[in-house]
């Protein structure tokens, strides 16, 4: 301790200067509200239409604040995106390392996905078009995207190995659960009446039970 | 037949001057064209992204020619929305008056939905997100949509009622077809080795069938 400090009575250490993990926490913090603002518009408006002039004003800052934090719109958009695509591999993966049949491991792993579909950064992963994003982005987004098709293609494959999965065309089977469990995306409204978890169980009961009687 | 025409022996009728109907189909088969080099060059690239100069460059003809048969690029976009949404409402009509259960019916339909999505236009209709459209068009365009999903939920619901279709919640189950068999109009690649009436199917039987043994 410094010798100075040594004469102040402990109680009243209240220094205006924020100790280093202070400020590595609100530099953090200050990301994440800018990043989830950024995500919130570009899902409302559109890539195109979303302005990160309108997100820095939403938050009372300026726009090199934002470039500071995030970097340019599309910077901003390759994080929202792979934030989305994160959630969606660690939920890929705690499912693949869970007990149970195929069928269970891929009903599990099918709820989580249509409810991060619904949430701020997965909804991003679906609304993004592979045109807005450069070549090398673009490239990127695919392959993570395919990473999370060959966990599914997996699971199925699991399932119907198990016995609790028919022996479906497993390519096109994940093609199928894939677009109705993505297409909440365009068509969930946030702010509506529904919510996230009761849609994601009763698109993905039906997925993957079908509609023919037994 | 004018005086003059008389005397002219008709075989070697052969004016330079086209009649109305050569005229107006000549008109017809020049806005085709347009429209279908549009619909292609907005689902490769991304409404944005696409130029009314270069489907005018493509086609050998300059812009104010594209303006001259369809309008602004909004317009050009509406207009290729609303031959995909008029297939898709012809199609629902069409399975809304066929004979058999609600179950063929709608697997009738579904099946020429899905190669719809990825045909030009059709793919037009689900890569067309409603924020690049004016208030108006995207009321209309909600509407139009509505109309087709409307249908689908008729022949659930007929289904349910004749016992060819489970008592599935209709809603949530037109919304769980709709999205696996929308979602092609983003994977397919209309170059691609796939055929789009395999493609649909494959998905039309595994979206209907479900992925439990029986």
């Amino acid at each position: 301790m410094p010798k100075s400090a040594a004469v102040i009575p402990h109680a009243s250490l209240s220094s205006p200067f924020r100790s280093k993990s202070e400020r590595d926490r609100e530099r953090e913090e200050k990301r994440e509200a800018v990043l989830l603002a950024a995500v919130r518009m570009f899902n409302a408006r559109g890539y195109h239409a979303a302005s990160l002039d309108d997100v820095a004003a939403s938050l009372g800052v300026s726009k090199p604040t934002i470039y500071h934090y995030l970097g340019n719109k599309e910077q901003v958009l390759v994080e929202c995106v792979n934030r989305g695509l994160s959630m969606l591999r660690e939920a890929a993966d705690a499912a693949a390392d869970a007990p149970g049949s195929g069928h269970d491991r891929l009903r599990a792993f099918l709820l989580r996905y249509a409810c991060i579909n619904m949430d701020d950064f997965g909804r991003c992963v679906i609304r993004t078009n592979e045109e807005v994003l450069s070549m090398d982005s673009a490239t990127r987004f695919r392959a993570r995207k395919r990473e999370i098709d060959d966990a599914v293609r997996g699971m199925i494959a699991d399932g119907i190995a198990d016995g609790s999965i028919a022996p479906v065309d497993v390519r096109f089977a994940s093609f199928a659960l894939a677009g109705a469990l993505n297409w909440p995306a365009r068509w969930h409204d946030p702010d509506g009446p529904l919510r996230p978890e009761a849609v994601a169980e009763k698109l993905v009961d039906i997925a993957m039970g079908g509609l023919t009687p037994r």
